[in-house]
């Protein structure tokens, strides 16, 4: 987008919020507990200044957040100011993006991705979720925080860090959850929600893709198989299934851990997590994907067995490079 | 033991530790990361105070935690004190206890089942972790923490907390945290080592484990068996099983998750994790076993078979009288 996209402070943002009166929240598509968390937080602290507000989610919200209390505004009218948060990108704005997507008057962003698609942003891109931002304007805004409000944002904080587990996590991180635990809210309970809990048939599919773990390159390698079957099987697919490549990374010695989903007939989607010496990047980037170094992804055509020959071929051939493998040693 | 065990502040705790020279730092027997978290930062805060300390581990202390920096020194002599950190219980010196076992002169610890062996005791039943007290004492010293003094810290919060996931998380664990994290450590691999790392032949276990999933009582109980003939091909026992009896309560829709662990020809251990409105141990008290609400367990003798229907049958039971299961479904 051409426009001009202008930087607030968090300062410059909470005047921003004060001057106006009613406002569309919007989350990203495929909405997770940072961008619901974030939305209704900021819901609840405009509606604690006397403000009208609905949230809108361009997805149906997974059920697993069902302990969010998702009472809305419902509000109409040309006199609405439109605000996106944790959406780094318009085209995330899903089935909003037509009516929304090119008047964003305020984006609220962590990510450094941001395309700055909005008029205005505040992006704090240290910060580890969304909800860290919103949980410091309503400060700056004094806005009263109530159990509900710390809620949505302790959420958004744990889904971001992974229960703060990575590396995006700062003294802030904590000192702000140590704020919203002093609310009325069972953090053990939300933890159990978001991350220990799986349906009967998840845990049928990760049996079914535990069989199918194969190990190459003296035990360097392991790559795990999903199935058009196993998903029809299960009917588990597309979120469900983010936790099989965490398994294919959690394995002692594996330095790449590789996921083949199959996602048509004949095509195949790659998840790849590496450690260094290892670049899943330079590896994906051969078959046409791309990513990050400790995670990357392509997608790939033909059949199983010669889509896992090719990422193999893809893996042995870094870790040549990297001096962990040899072909000699085969 | 009947001596006299006297209740010491912070204060006289700081007090106490600064007028002796000599330490012996001793941990319980199956170390983890919270009773060698303790005993290293308290040795590093000693040493920082130009004390001498050796910290003593009845047993091996496992390779997942070889980031700990493992230096000590070695003292011996008549004037030694003796401090045991994170020991609920005397017993739980093990290999140390016959020369210790009555001459602990000092404990530290935060387990309200603290059993008082100890000549003076420090303890604080509302801190997730013996890393808490142990953090505020090194405060109360203004004995300098560094980067090694952190990460041991650090982990035994993160150890006894699941990570921050925890009832036993309070602002005050994530204050402390907050301060550790300042220091040149890297928590994401140090979560990643305690929490996402597991053996090759660990996941193979957990493959069969699952093959054994039964469903019961419309599939609010689960059951999972490990046979000894598992262990033995995998080479996976004790502790390497406790992600196991986790896996049986993360399945939605389910009260009751059953752990059948064989450790003898008829022999079987049970560990049973409940949801209200079901209670544990008054389910493993009918197998002669015992525990908490919401986690318990039993040793019971039979066939898996005969194991399984009288486990079953203490569940269902408890089941009809909570009223969320009733024999007439059958």
């Amino acid at each position: 987008m051409s426009k001009q996209c202008k930087e607030l402070t968090l300062r410059a943002t909470a005047k921003f919020l004060k001057k106006r009166d009613n406002f569309a929240i919007l989350t990203h598509s495929s909405p997770d507990g940072d961008t619901l968390g974030a939305a209704y937080a900021l819901y609840y602290g405009l509606k604690a200044m006397g403000k009208k507000a609905e949230v809108l989610c361009p997805d149906i919200i997974p059920s697993k957040y069902s302990y969010f209390s998702f009472t809305t505004d419902h509000i109409s009218g040309d006199n609405l100011t439109v605000v996106a948060v944790d959406v780094a990108d318009s085209k995330l704005l899903g089935a909003l993006g037509e009516e929304f997507g090119d008047r964003v008057e305020l984006c609220i962003d962590h990510h450094i991705s941001n395309t700055r698609y909005a008029e205005n942003l505040l992006l704090d891109s240290k910060a580890s979720a969304a909800c860290e931002i919103i949980y410091e304007l309503l400060v700056k805004l004094k806005a009263k925080i109530n159990d509900v409000t710390a809620k949505a944002l302790y959420t958004g904080i744990a889904t971001d860090t992974g229960c703060f587990k990575y590396s995006n996590v700062t003294a802030k991180t904590h000192m702000i959850a140590a704020e919203l635990i002093k609310y009325d809210i069972d953090t053990a309970e939300i933890n159990r929600l978001m991350f220990d809990t799986k349906s009967k048939n998840l845990l049928q599919l990760e049996k079914m893709v535990l069989d199918t773990a194969e190990y190459h390159f003296n035990d360097k390698c392991i790559l795990l198989a999903v199935t058009a079957e196993m998903q029809e099987k299960t009917g588990c697919s597309g979120p469900d299934l983010e936790g099989i490549a965490i398994i294919s990374r959690s394995v002692e010695g594996v330095l790449a851990g590789i996921t083949v989903k199959q996602i048509g007939e004949r095509e195949f989607k790659i998840s790849l997590r590496t450690f260094p010496p290892l670049d899943a990047v330079q590896i994906c980037g051969k078959l046409g994907g791309g990513g990050h170094k400790a995670a990357a992804g392509a997608t790939v055509e033909g059949t199983l067995d010669e889509v896992k020959e090719k990422i193999l071929a893809a893996v042995g051939e870094n870790m040549e490079k990297a001096n962990v493998w040899s072909s000699a040693d085969k």
